[in-house]
């Protein structure tokens, strides 16, 4: 039988995840010791701000700004301070010192990944992460150990529950992009400054952070091409629920054949319309989902709550339970996988559908002259509808042609659009927005 | 540095999903090798009968019909033959050789999980089995890991594909119960005794060993209370289409108040009245998906395919790489988590509304006499629905009521059906259905 042990647990952060954190873990505490078989004990919480307001509130004799003490009495160090510094040397330390280290920040693993898992792996410590991908919603570790004998083909996430509320109200209730925006932030679901999720930074950091766990490879954070939902519109929101899809921020990573003839990963964020009868559409809300195609497994949907105090919480109290379970049986933690070290392909290999809404005049002969600039480029036309709306006042009656190709290189879109541009037949491309394949 | 090791795995029996496991091990080898930092070699396949075809086939020289030697000869044991005897002997041979095991057996775990937990537990081995509940879908780990730290109040899964698929058609389609099960068969989803589907023992096995992850209790599966599909006509399904359900076959099991204060738990299978705007509601054909309330997470749904020899074989071969990962780096295994041990409460302490469709004879008086039935017995009515069909070649009119209950207990509500049942206002009460709180 293994010693009853009293394992030291310290709390990097005292945010809204890391008073979460330690007031479940103190109220259940009884509970979760017996499924560890061993004492949880919080043994300080690194804070800048001993006298700032929290909540849940935090005991005050655990308060400590004494980071270097705290991390070397522990045996698991939970990092949620979030930003890389001052949170990576406290990683890098709390490693070296021989502690597990739990961690929900994703802007850390997705630029600092490979020297933290490096280190870990020297050392024989465990690197847990699971509150960093859509918080309470198991994505990390399924991908890591269930799909470990598959070969995932393609993730596509809803990882960022602002934008997915945003475009969601467009969607549901037909509001313009900037009242989504001002209501989103009201509800909480917005930072003050809001760029991290409109512009998909936020998204991108978990995609790197999927794709690398996914296809056993590092992907970093600059491979990663990343769109933000800024450019969408109401009227694109409405074209799209007219002809039977919706528009959804995607963070996707897909296995593609490579010039040579072998595979490797593009992994890009960017507003996709999705139809409206897969299990994507039906994400609401704040709400995150990971969908996962696998070769063996088939499609695999993994959803719930994205954000949130108490879900993350859930998430990095799970990965407490199972460095504390590891941390009693010793040995050298499991190091990261990234044996296959495929190559991280250009974003411009991806082939998708498009949907193009341009603004021409109504005149003879405009359908002719467009289709003309889309064969030229070798791109294919799937559906044109045309729109014809009256000119005010005397003027000439102004068309919306809404295209939907077959699939095509995004290069060969991209000078299509360029040609476009030029053509005497088009006043404006008002809209280019990919149709995923699903 | 770990030393380069070669681990031998044992295949037992030469099925659909051990056919297919030998397949994708043996494909995809140096893949998996890489993941798992070891060598990963088929040495053997036990099979009763070495001369039958099989689909993928296996490669002669690795079928054997001597168990005990391929056995003693394995660092890791795949038991894939299903059914108590000989799969539970072998497993505790396993077991006792030091080897770690990997079963897809939900029937023995059902039945025997506790003798081979304790077993895994006292010689330190790993007992892995992702795939004996939904296949591919990443349920098991996530129960045992992700929610390590969480407290989960319900689960509610549709856990069985073959009903999953007849209810589906029954409702998208309007076939009857009959021609729903022949296409069923023809199509592969049911065995030749279809009992084990149809009348909820599949689903039975898999809640149990959900329920015993879950609660952290061992939940044997005689303490589940068990109906089947056999009894839910088309007239149901088109009435609860009608009403905005859908009727799904659910494998319940959830927390309930316990007469002292407590908590207990309760595992059941049924079928149940779903709102249709419900994930679960979307859930067709032979899919499977796992809906999980916890009390720090939320909601969380796990999709994807339920069976299939190369899902299943997907999850095998996730258990495969973890359980080789896992024997490289030493030390005892992670004992099942059984310490909450809470109580088993009897069925008759749930708590839902129900769906009661009544035929009566349409007489004045006959709606107050009813409702004056249900009141003796405690149950609140929510809404009720009469429609009158005229009576054929002078008979009387005959009318159907359908009433949805207030939340009752599983013993007023059946009072309440044994006094409809002797009640002169009342032809006969065709139909009782849960409709589960969503």
């Amino acid at each position: 039988m293994l010693e009853y042990r009293n394992l030291k647990i310290a709390i990097l952060g005292g945010g809204t995840v890391g008073a979460n954190v330690v007031d479940l873990l103190t109220t259940h505490r009884r509970e979760l010791e017996a499924r560890v078989g061993a004492g949880l004990e919080v043994i300080g919480v690194l804070v800048r701000d001993p006298a700032a307001e929290r909540t849940p509130s935090i005991p005050a004799n655990l308060l400590t700004t004494d980071a270097e003490a705290l991390i070397t009495a522990a045996d698991i160090v939970v990092e949620l301070i979030g930003g890389i510094e001052p949170a990576r040397s406290h990683v890098l330390a709390a490693l070296g010192s021989g502690a597990d280290v739990i961690t929900a920040n994703k802007a850390l693993l997705a630029t600092h990944g490979p020297e933290l898992f490096d280190l870990a792996a020297q050392v024989g410590a465990q690197l847990y992460y699971e509150a960093a991908v859509a918080a309470a919603i198991p994505i990390v570790r399924p991908l890591r150990e269930s799909l470990a004998g598959d070969r995932v083909r393609r993730i596509l996430g809803i990882v960022n529950g602002s934008t997915n509320y945003i475009l969601d109200q467009m969607d549901t209730e037909g509001w313009d992009a900037e009242r989504a925006q001002v209501v989103a932030r009201e509800l909480g679901y917005l930072e003050a400054d809001p760029t991290l999720d409109l512009e998909g930074y936020d998204a991108a950091q978990k995609v790197a952070i999927l794709a690398s766990l996914a296809f056993h490879t590092h992907v970093p954070l600059d491979a990663v091409h990343r769109e933000g939902i800024t450019t969408v519109t109401a009227a694109q929101v409405a074209a799209a629920k007219a002809a039977g899809y919706v528009v959804k921020l995607l963070a996707i990573a897909e296995r593609l054949p490579a010039a040579d003839g072998t595979e490797g990963v593009v992994a890009r964020v960017h507003p996709a319309l999705v139809p409206r009868n897969h299990p994507l559409a039906a994400v609401h809300g704040g709400n995150n989902a990971v969908f996962v195609e696998a070769e063996f497994a088939g499609s695999l949907m993994f959803y719930g709550a994205g954000a949130g105090g108490v879900p993350t919480a859930s998430a990095v109290l799970g990965d407490i339970v199972s460095a504390a379970r590891r941390h009693l049986v010793g040995g050298p933690g499991v190091a990261e996988s990234t044996g296959a070290d495929l190559p991280l392909l250009p974003f411009d290999r991806v082939v998708t559908r498009y949907q193009i809404a341009i603004d021409v005049t109504d005149r003879p002969g405009v359908l002719a002259t467009i289709a003309q600039v889309f064969a030229d480029h070798g791109v294919s036309i799937e559906t044109a509808l045309q729109t014809v709306r009256p000119g005010a006042d005397g003027a000439p009656p102004t068309a919306t042609l809404v295209i939907v190709t077959h699939r095509a290189e995004e290069s060969a879109l991209a000078a299509t659009v360029e040609a476009l541009g030029g053509s005497d037949a088009v006043a404006t491309v008002t809209s280019v927005i990919r149709v995923e394949g699903l």
